[in-house]
């Protein structure tokens, strides 16, 4: 068993538990860190209890480990170069996770690739949010350059008259700085009136190969994502052509290795980047019983310097978020098409807990899947 | 973590490592009890080590679990029995262990249920072999009727003439006991001038709902799997109803509970049973990504009392057992359609250490698959 190669971890949550079910067919053992010690990825691979930012759980996770990786863009990149300086080969890099960890960066990163993103400034200031506010318009949201997630560490801007406006920006700035003294490290978004979310997941391998999945199409509820649909509907080619096209932009810049998603704004037939995520994505999940090779296999070859595989959907899917608690299993299962993902999690309510991949021949039976899915969690409340 | 319910497998080798893949995904822990500390299982459950008939061992591996089975028709009935009298639920239970694991009593159950076999007299002595000879004719194969596997126990009776039949009967005679005292336990079984062998994988849940899954075609070497095609080539909806009604008759018979598979040979337009086994099988691997519920997940869906799922293929499977050695990971992995399988298991002569799945969209590229598939591994020689 000890003979198995190792990959290192950061995190050991649902999206390291499902990044070990992948390796371990693959013949790698896997090894985790995690500051709980009921995380959900222990049930396939060894866990080591211990802050994400401590050098000494860091070295002890990555001891012997063919490669490191992480399931959290919350990693420190300080941990990142302390393995690298330790001699680990860690992937994605330190780059990658740096500029994913800061909107500035990373919507300079889009703008030098001539990615389109929405309109934006940077705000360190009051006077700035002002200026700001007068260049973008109305309304506008002002979020935190680092650390936000699910919707959290942003504010949206709004008013129907100067005074009203003036009151907006006083209250985002406040939730967000607090009102401590600066300067604070903001940026002002321009709204962008979008038709929907989608996203777009892609691998690439050290030797420059890259392989893009199908664009997903992404619904959220509370800032929390609730569903997505795979391939999503009405997609042209030229649409997927500008995913394929955004997707190997970044990866090339970034020397990427591993698994990327890229969340997009679709805006009539034009493709607006919004952030990436250095790591597997909740906005993939439908890849494990949906595609050729699942996005957790694909990140596994990519650092593991395997061949990537064919990221070619076998169906119409649509993954189905649990949020605080899981659906009745046997309820779920008695859907034919229906895939059960439990990450061993305690239900609390805003936590993801699980998901149902729904598997389907076409968008029409897609559509009576889901339909199904939701009456059979419906009549189980 | 100890939150999810248990599933308890006796045998901790790669048929509970894939079973304990499959179980993690759905929601539960497993437990294994295996004599080896070194069993592969362990990477994706609690290892119990110790002996598969050691009652406080088989006590302390049941604790707590909502079901127990196994992965090796070799576990002693009175093993199951000692679990079914602490109040324990086993799938499969022990009269389909016991029909499993005697020839004779196996045999005599197919004929009940008006199933062909191959022509069979029961022999304890060698008076007994002599007549049966007579009835069955040259060629036969005499064979233990408990303990045999991989071509093991059994040993084949030919003779050009009444001196040479004599002397190949006396040599399989001392083959199988040895020339202890009797009264032996023998099968002689007339040699079935078959086509092709065939197996058919099946699950049946606790409601009696069953699903069956496309018949495979095996080919072995020395006695061991070599590969499976299922869809097997050339089965018309008339073989595969026949393949259906075995299964199910036999299902229903032994009111079975989780995966069997059944193996079968073909000879023209007829299906003649082999033998079963009460467990998934090395026949129905392919099902991990070439079907919609892989068998390790019917079977797990069966036992812990949840409805079975779509036994449908995904395309045309080739199974290549990988015996001795790992084929190359990276040389295979760059085959489109390939899936490695790993088991974690020391290399060794004769031993099934791991498998490939090599999964096409039409039988033609399946054929091409495998072509590929066999240089790349020969090149890796």
């Amino acid at each position: 068993m000890d003979d198995q190669p190792l990959i290192a971890i950061l995190g050991g949550g649902q999206l390291g538990r499902m990044l070990g079910l992948a390796a371990i067919p693959l013949g790698f053992r896997c090894r985790f860190l995690d500051p709980s010690p009921h995380a959900g990825a222990q049930q396939v691979g060894e866990l080591v209890v211990g802050e994400l930012d401590d050098p000494a759980a860091l070295s002890a996770v990555a001891a012997g480990a063919v490669a490191v990786t992480y399931e959290w863009e919350g990693v420190p990149a300080a941990s990142i170069e302390h393995l690298v300086r330790e001699g680990h080969r860690v992937a994605p890099d330190q780059h990658a996770l740096r500029a994913s960890q800061h909107r500035g960066v990373e919507k300079a990163m889009f703008h030098s690739l001539k990615i389109a993103t929405a309109p934006y400034v940077l705000v360190s200031t009051r006077d700035e949010l002002r200026a700001a506010i007068t260049t973008l318009g109305s309304p506008a949201i002002l979020k935190t350059c680092t650390g936000g997630y699910d919707g959290k560490g942003q504010a949206r801007i709004a008013g129907a008259h100067q005074a009203e406006l003036d009151a907006s920006a006083a209250a985002a700035w406040t939730t967000l700085t607090q009102d401590h003294e600066g300067p604070h490290d903001l940026v002002l978004e321009g709204v962008v009136p979008f038709d929907r979310e989608l996203s777009v997941l892609a691998a690439r391998a050290e030797d420059g190969t890259t392989v893009v999945y199908d664009l997903v199409h992404n619904t959220h509820v509370d800032g929390i994502l609730s569903t997505s649909l795979a391939p999503a509907a009405d997609c042209g080619p030229a649409l997927q052509q500008q995913a394929n096209e955004i997707a190997t932009r970044v990866l090339d810049h970034l020397q990427y290795v591993g698994l990327i998603a890229i969340e997009l704004f679709q805006v009539g037939g034009e493709l607006i980047a919004n952030e990436f995520a250095p790591r597997v994505h909740n906005s993939g999940h439908h890849t494990i019983e949906g595609a050729a090779t699942s996005q957790f296999e694909n990140h596994i070859r990519a650092i593991a310097a395997l061949p990537l595989g064919d990221p070619s959907l076998r169906g119409y899917c649509a993954m189905m978020n649990a949020v605080g608690a899981l659906p009745n299993r046997g309820a779920v299962l008695g859907l034919a098409g229906a895939h059960f993902h439990d990450y061993a999690k305690a239900p609390r309510a805003g936590r993801t807990v699980g998901h149902v991949n729904l598997l389907a021949a076409s968008e029409p039976e897609r559509a009576v899947l889901v339909k199904a899915y939701e009456a059979a969690v419906r009549s189980d409340d």
